[in-house]
């Protein structure tokens, strides 16, 4: 009996700043038990691990038992792959470094690996999802944040220190660029963040006269989500938004494209869904963009992980790496 | 025996647009001997090749013959890897897709492969230089042109089509950017080359009116071991050349550690050699810029590799690799 049969599944945890969703996968990625918890509720570490376990060994135990989990993966945010911890999170009640894959490891006997979410949205990807089979590919994470998760010969994109892959946060407009939660200018996900397409929907909508549908909403309120719906009534200026964000979503995709030319470029999340709005601008500004030996070549794909499930399913791909 | 003992050397192969060099290296790094032909002296790439090989056959036999050599590295621009091709190099005689790798393989009887000539630098920095030891970095050369090789998880970065690692060309001026010779706007190479040196010379002198040694020189005539000499002489508009031009490049690799986030990068080529000068602003500008997980975290180096050697010690790293 070969290890994947005497252990079948790989447990994923995805730690958010709101919940912490946990769940049961098998191999073809079927979510077969799935539970949450809210993180903020837990001001020590301890106490939330404890109860992140309570509640997944009673999954576990309804499951065929801890014995059937061939490893654990962690998805969170400033997560480090190399050492298990999580690193001076701002949106995870837990300050400093907090070593959470030894803590599930030592609680439930099972090895345990934890990368960043953008990383494990990557592995997820490749072992369930639209790069399956892809040696070269780059994730991009398009949330609250713009992260990213690179794959290089097959391999994850760790580098020296575990942080590699912020590409949220390489700087696309040099001159005048706008203030990201970084505390640079000009990053990348100031622009192309759920966030940075709100902040341009009321920089349009001040600086045009031009009546949209966005305008009967408090400047302050809009959401992308309401640049979304208003695009897809035909409104012009939120069309110019999604135009805006995904040409310089392009730009940036273009100049990744000079450093690892993958086979393919994925994106997730919310304003990924926002189908040819996104898509087609980003499309135009990659190939007006390129340098001519990569034109053509890399393919630009949406997920193909289900939204809701992505995130345990991306931690969980991690558990089938994990060494014991 | 092991089969370095067997097969104790290397041949590394250099092609430019000007000479061809090649050599006999040892595991150590020694050039046992070296020759050089012209490259554009030969229109069909088969005389090409039949020369080098008939000049090489001489050092070979003169040095324990071919059954000494394990493998032949190729470094040539437009160098594919994966195909042992050059395929439509602008600066050699030779249009269209050339098949070096198998050329050379099949007159010689030495397994071959080939690579761009900055990927070479990155090789041979690896095996004999100051990134000995090291799994993830970032070799930059700054010569007519500037080049990138990329080395992450220990391995050479190819990308899906064998041509990954183009950094010369990330836009690092998007609006008004200078044009590059690749015909589009604002690439880092129309900055931080020698030529893009000069121009910087050009504008500097243009729109100040501050002495200086350089304008003794006709402003077409300027090139940048011009503006080298100036600055060594104490004049302070080269020496605000130098800053512009580290600047740029600073800006630029602070994102490149975004995307790999390596050990070190280092600079190789006729501007890393103007010391301090290129290297102070281009250190003070990843300071200034580096996402702050990133800081004073990435080190900066030159290449500890002779000039002069550089290009057959690349390029014969890649004959320790080459799969026979």
């Amino acid at each position: 009996m070969n290890s994947n049969m005497e252990k079948p599944y790989v447990v994923g945890i995805d730690i958010g700043g709101t919940n912490t969703v946990f769940g049961i996968v098998d191999a073809r990625g079927t979510i077969i038990a799935c539970d949450s918890i809210k993180t903020g509720s837990f001001e020590q570490a301890e106490d939330y691990v404890d109860e992140v376990c309570k509640n997944l060994l009673a999954l576990l135990n309804a499951n065929g038992g801890p014995e059937k989990i061939k490893g654990i993966g962690v998805g969170a945010p400033n997560g480090n792959y190399y050492n298990g911890t999580i690193e001076f999170a701002p949106n995870l009640p837990w300050k400093g470094i907090v070593p959470l894959a030894s803590m599930f490891a030592e609680r439930l006997g099972i090895p345990t690996a934890l990368t960043n979410d953008a990383n494990a949205a990557a592995i997820g990807e490749m072992t369930y999802g639209a790069a399956r089979g892809m040696k070269d590919f780059i994730m991009i994470t398009l949330g609250t944040g713009v992260g990213s998760g690179i794959v290089i010969n097959g391999q994850m994109v760790y580098g020296h220190d575990g942080f590699a892959g912020e590409l949220g946060h390489v700087i696309v407009r040099r001159e005048r660029g706008r203030l990201c939660g970084c505390g640079r200018k000009g990053c990348l996900e100031a622009y192309c963040s759920a966030t940075g397409v709100a902040r341009t929907a009321r920089e349009v909508l001040a600086s045009h006269t031009d009546a949209s549908l966005l305008r009967s909403i408090p400047a302050e309120d809009i959401t992308s989500k309401d640049v979304y719906d208003a695009a897809v009534k035909g409104d012009k200026l939120a069309q110019e938004i999604f135009d805006f964000t995904g040409t310089i979503l392009g730009e940036a995709l273009a100049d990744f494209i000079a450093f690892s030319s993958p086979e393919a470029i994925i994106l997730f999340g919310g304003l990924a869904k926002s189908g040819d709005f996104i898509f087609k601008p980003v499309q135009k500004a990659i190939d007006d963009n390129v340098l001519a030996i990569f034109k053509g070549k890399t393919r630009l794909l949406m997920s193909e992980l289900k939204d809701s499930d992505a995130a345990v399913l991306g931690a969980s791909a991690l558990g089938w790496e994990v060494k014991s």
